[in-house]
């Protein structure tokens, strides 16, 4: 049977040990959506175009969590990532933004985690930055939609 | 018209002046949830009972994020919340779990962004203990429920 | 009867509410000490009075963890200490160096944490210096000895 | 006569005891410049009409920079800042970027090392940005413009 | 004669170079105690039993510490931890608990100060949160019980 | 034609993959200066021979935030340093501290963003300390002086 690999046989927590595992090249996508009100969609928008602050701080969050998700994430391996990217897409459906993760690194535990705290950060930035004119937003939708290497192989969601 | 208050007239980025503002008792509670198998559900709430970890290392993970917020995001104040707890909820309908956190200060910004922060990497914090269980889950629905304080007054989501 | 304040009645972990608390002048010392070959001690004391980098690289790592004392410590609220310092002290009947570090501040709750995380980083510090000479090191005596401030008043040990 | 005071009567480092003094409104402006060849600061112009990201980029490691002063310089005081903000100027004299930051608070002790610390982190992530095409950059002039509030008052360079 | 690595030949603190190090499997294994009276140990074993946040708490924080070493022990170099746990046992004859890390990498250096972080860290979170009921805990018998791998060997305390 | 590599096709940074490149012995070596007031260096001085805290202390906080690069310049990938040195000169002539920092690893990214980083909040901590007596010091001179390994090969200022 399967077992939640993070809680010991005791169930207590610990950090598990990778030390057996293969030194692979790995990466993970990982996504979420920001809700939003059309006009504030329409006021991220315009600023973009215009000067683009919005979407380049919250990149960087993005970006800069990624790097720190073994000092939140409690039981994540340190890790060396050796890429990170965040990227944005308006949705007029939504309506609202989806923003995208993608982590890389050549180690011994896999990588969503990182990439999943990316999106959420940035989401979080987005919301912090429009929360004067909107206050009914809704960050949803977080995922991980791709992963590649490590013993288990490649999988996509939907796939 | 209402503006993008973080990003100043030339379209830059910037840390709002919040020094004029007044000092008072502030407080917010937000929301997540994390849909997941009902086999993953009953797994946690299982090791719930019996031992505790699991959640408790989510909570952890909450309380100790919501201190860390304006770390992470890029453009909040540094802020001396007074107080932050962490609830969870099982519920069989998502299936999964909810998360709740609230924050509390007196201080010259709201705190909302701590609880969605605090929300939000203890449901990351769900993700990855379950992981290896259940490569399907997505968090969602992170917003705020409620606000008090501050010059806007008090507001709940639907209200 | 008494509880543990940071357990909630449905026994999980939260940082209490310290917003009804009033701010007033608080100060705690604590104390460490370290155990070491008297060969150790002496190489540190001539160390000291020739270069004084030892200490000094020592202290620096006592005040910089006393200001992340709620950053390390879950449950600890975020303070603004006024000042730390801290003092060393050769024993020779130890034998071996007792560390005393004394924060201070204007705040909610007392920073008698903050007094013990930062002697037992500045005890480790000397610890990581001196091991490659001594294996058999024993940090000990962690304690709070004094205490001002607060609603439970002045305090300490022994008196 | 003037005294270096981090340093006590016996020569130690310490952080200094600030809970005497009064809280009232402090602000301070630095500055920095980095210089590069002109085909270097014509990409950044460039870079930065059409798409914006590297200022902004340098501007997001400011703010968080100066939020994190008193982790990165061992004897800053943990402080609350209400506001900081970063500008950049081409200067084709240089040739090359000035960078500003103001920070600003209600504390007992000054904030010019938060602007410091901002502007050094600034100019620090253009350099990185740049260094692909420019091995040559060197960044200097980092001062203080001005500083206000606080017992010595207001005090400007050349004033 | 033996030397402390971490000065120098002129007396100044350095990070010392491991590049020439192979790259090996190592462990350690570290202990701390806390001493408490009979009725606070028996107070957090009821905890234990019924609900396990108490434990819980001090086991993250313990993990937690063990990842941020490098940036508390200002000479330490960072490291990938590969593993890490925490463990407790109550002693009656103490009376008190005994907190156990072992610490894993394969790397260029032992990996002894992050398990000495890590228990001291779990031990420092047991006494915030039972301080409000007691007052004269002390942390003690914070030391290296076994070292495995790099060039001086398996080593063990006693052996 | 050279491109500002941390900038994508599309106009946004983010952190570039270096996942390909060979992991290679590599060092850099950085300096900068701090201008300031004769009577101010001599302090200085004196206080070293005598004590040593003041540039100790500087010391530290460089050789802690070489560590910490990666957190503070957004770009910047994590690296293992496997060695950081600081050192200072004074300098009659400037009047002032030159301050050095050395940085290795065996690794897949250049570490002259380490060593500027080190030097830089070496000389903030020299400023943060000296303040008091002298409020027109510069910081300046910030430049790579030398790099070793890597792709590009060795370089060094001036050859």
């Amino acid at each position: 049977m399967t077992k939640l690999t993070h809680i010991d046989s005791k169930g207590q927590a610990h950090m598990v040990d990778v030390s057996g595992k293969a030194l692979t090249a790995r990466s993970a996508t990982a996504c979420a959506s920001i809700k939003m009100r059309p006009e504030t969609l329409e006021m991220i928008m315009t600023e973009r175009h215009a000067k683009g602050d919005v979407l380049a701080t919250a990149r960087i969050a993005g970006i800069q969590a990624a790097k720190r998700t073994s000092d939140l994430i409690p039981l994540c391996h340190p890790l060396m990532l050796s890429k990170v990217s965040v990227e944005f897409e308006a949705d007029p459906e939504l309506p609202g933004m989806r923003v995208y993760a993608t982590c890389k690194l050549a180690g011994q535990t896999g990588v969503e985690m990182e990439a999943l705290t990316s999106v959420s950060v940035a989401a979080l930035t987005l919301y912090d930055m429009c929360k004067a004119v909107d206050k009914h937003m809704v960050i949803g939708e977080i995922q991980v939609l791709e992963k590649r290497g490590g013993k288990s192989g490649d999988w996509s969601l939907g796939a």
